[in-house]
C-alpha cells in the first residue's frame, strides 16, 4: 500500500516523486518505457533553465530519475492497463498482472506527437526531424526548413520558425488549409514562406543530419527530392491515456482537465505535464506541475488520515 | 525600444528571458540585486530537478543567468522606482534616471519573507536559520528544530517538521494563535510539538552552524538559552511590489493576481512567480511561469505587430 502512485517518469512524474518523497510519502512511479519521457528521446534541450550550454535529453531525463531514486522513490517498469479510482483506496492495474494500491494519484504519462510513419523519421529525430518549433527554431538560424501539415500549429509554428530560417516550405496533403483565415493569410504574406500544396512528404534523406525529402505530389504523382536543412511535423499530437479513457475528465482531444491546484475530476487523483489541458508543454512546464501536484495529493493525504 | 522588458531576475525572469531572447524579442531584464534572486541566498537547493546531488543556490541562480546571456539578453542593475503601463508603449523608471520603453512588460520581482531582525539572523541564513519548511525540512531528519509565528503557516509548517525532526519547539511572542482551530488542534496533539508561548527569540548563536538561541519570556522577561539545530522562521512573506502599488491588480496581501495565462489586469502585462498570488512557491514553479509568461509576451506583441 503506497501512500501515493504516479503514472509516468517523464519530467512531471519524477518532479512529483522527488517532492512525494522527501514530503516523506511513501511512492511509487509506474513507467511503461524508459525513465525521462518524451525528454530522453531529445537530442539537446537548450530551454530548461540551470544548463546554459544545453544538456542532452537523455542525460536530463536520467538526472532526474537519479534525483528521484535519491529519495526512496519505488519504481515499476510496467504498462498501466486500467485503474480504479472512484473509492478512498485508488487500484491500479499492469500488463504484468501487478495491482498497485495508493491512497492518491497523480497522472503524469505525457503526450507524443502523431508522427508521419515514414521512412528515416524515426532514424533522424534530433538530428533534423523535430516536433517542437519553440524548442528546436533556434537551431535553425538561416537554414532551410519545411514544416509538415495543414492546421493552425503547422502554420503558426511555420510563421514562428521565420525568425529563424532563411526559408519555410508548408509541405501539406491537400490543396486547402484548416487552419483559422487570419493565420492562412498572415503565412501567405511572409515572403520567407513558400507552400507545396497536395503534396506528402515520403522519405526523409540524411548522413549525421537531415539533407533532403522526398515528395510526392498526391494529384500528378510527380515524385522529386528537396534539400531541406531540417523537417518541422506537425500533424497533431495525443496524450497517453489509452487507459484513463470513461475514468477521468478530458477534453475532446482527450487531455486531462483538472483545476487550478491540478485535482481531475475525482478526488485525491492529481494530473501533471504534457497530459493535462495545459497552454504550453515545455519541461519547464512538467516541473512546476509535478511539484503542484505532489504537494496537493500530500495534503489530500494528510487530511485523509486525519479523518 | 524593447519588445519585452522583464522586472527580476530570479528564476521566474531569467527563463522568462531564455524563452524570449529564443524567440528573437528585443529583451531587457532590470534587476535591483544580484541575478537569482532568492535562490542565490540559498545554501542548497535539492529539490529543482536536475540536480540529483542537489546544488548551491548561487551556482544554480548563475547557470540561469548565464543562460539567459547566452541568447543575447540585456542586463540593467538598477532598482525599479515607478512604471507606466497603461499605453501601447509601455515605461519603466529607475532610480538612475534610466527609462525603459518595452511593448510589454514581464513583473517578476519576486518575494521575501519577513525576517526577524535580530542578531544572528543574517549571519546562519541557510546554515541553520530557514524560511522555507519544504526545500530544508529534510535537512534536520532526528534533530531539533525551533519554529517562529504564531499563524497557519508556522504550524502547518511546524506539523509537517515533525516527518523528519525529533522535536519541534514553537516559539510565538503571544499565548493565542492566530491559526485554525483544527490546525492549531492538530499541532497541540501532535507528541513531537512543544510549546514556548509568550516568547521571542533575541538572537540566534552557532559556530559555523545554528546551536542555540537566546529566548525571553515578554511576560516575566526571563532570559534563556536553548540548544537547536536550526530555526524555521514563519512570521509572513511579502511581495517585492513597492514599485507597482496602485498600477496592477493586487490581492489583499500585495500579490499580483494574474489570469491563467499570467496576464495581469493590464493588456501586455504579465506577472511571474512569487510576486504572484500563487499556491506553490518553489524554483520548480517559478520557471513554469517565466516560460508561460514569455510565450504569452510573444504572441502579444506578434498581435501587436499586425494591428
Amino acid at each position: 500500500m503506497y501512500d501515493l502512485a504516479i503514472i509516468g517518469a517523464g519530467p512531471a512524474g519524477l518532479t512529483a516523486s522527488i517532492y512525494a518523497a522527501r514530503a516523506g510519502l511513501k511512492t511509487v512511479v509506474i513507467e511503461a518505457m524508459a525513465p525521462g519521457g518524451q525528454v530522453a528521446m531529445t537530442e539537446r534541450i537548450e530551454n530548461y533553465p540551470g544548463f546554459p550550454e544545453g544538456i542532452n535529453g537523455y542525460d536530463l531525463g536520467y538526472s532526474f530519475y537519479k534525483q528521484a531514486q535519491r529519495y526512496g522513490t519505488d519504481f515499476i517498469f510496467e504498462n498501466v492497463i486500467s485503474m480504479d479510482l472512484a473509492g478512498r483506496i485508488k487500484k491500479i492495474y499492469t500488463n504484468q498482472q501487478t495491482i498497485i494500491e495508493s491512497k492518491a494519484v497523480i497522472i503524469a504519462a505525457g503526450s507524443k506527437p502523431r508522427y508521419l510513419g515514414i521512412p528515416g523519421e524515426e532514424k533522424f529525430k534530433g538530428r533534423g526531424v523535430s516536433y517542437c518549433a519553440i524548442c528546436d527554431g533556434p537551431f535553425y538560424k538561416n537554414k532551410l526548413v519545411a514544416v509538415v501539415g495543414g492546421g493552425n500549429s503547422a502554420l503558426e509554428e511555420g510563421l514562428y520558425l521565420t525568425k529563424f530560417a532563411s526559408k519555410v516550405i508548408i509541405i501539406h496533403r491537400r490543396a486547402d488549409f484548416r487552419a483559422s483565415n487570419v493565420i492562412e493569410k498572415e503565412a501567405r504574406n511572409n515572403p520567407k514562406i513558400s507552400f507545396l500544396l497536395d503534396t506528402v512528404v515520403e522519405e526523409v534523406l540524411g548522413d549525421d543530419k537531415v539533407k533532403s525529402l522526398i515528395i510526392k505530389n498526391v494529384k500528378t504523382s510527380e515524385i522529386k527530392e528537396i534539400n531541406v536543412d531540417g523537417i518541422f511535423i506537425f500533424i497533431g499530437s495525443e496524450p497517453n491515456t489509452k487507459f484513463i479513457s470513461n475514468i477521468v475528465e478530458t477534453d475532446s482531444q482527450g487531455y486531462i482537465i483538472t483545476d487550478e491546484l491540478l485535482q481531475t475530476n475525482i478526488k485525491g487523483v492529481y494530473a501533471a505535464g504534457d497530459i493535462r489541458n495545459t497552454p504550453l508543454r515545455q519541461v519547464a512546464t512538467a516541473v512546476r506541475d509535478g511539484a503542484l501536484a505532489a504537494t496537493q495529493a500530500e495534503k489530500y493525504i494528510k487530511d485523509l488520515n486525519n479523518i
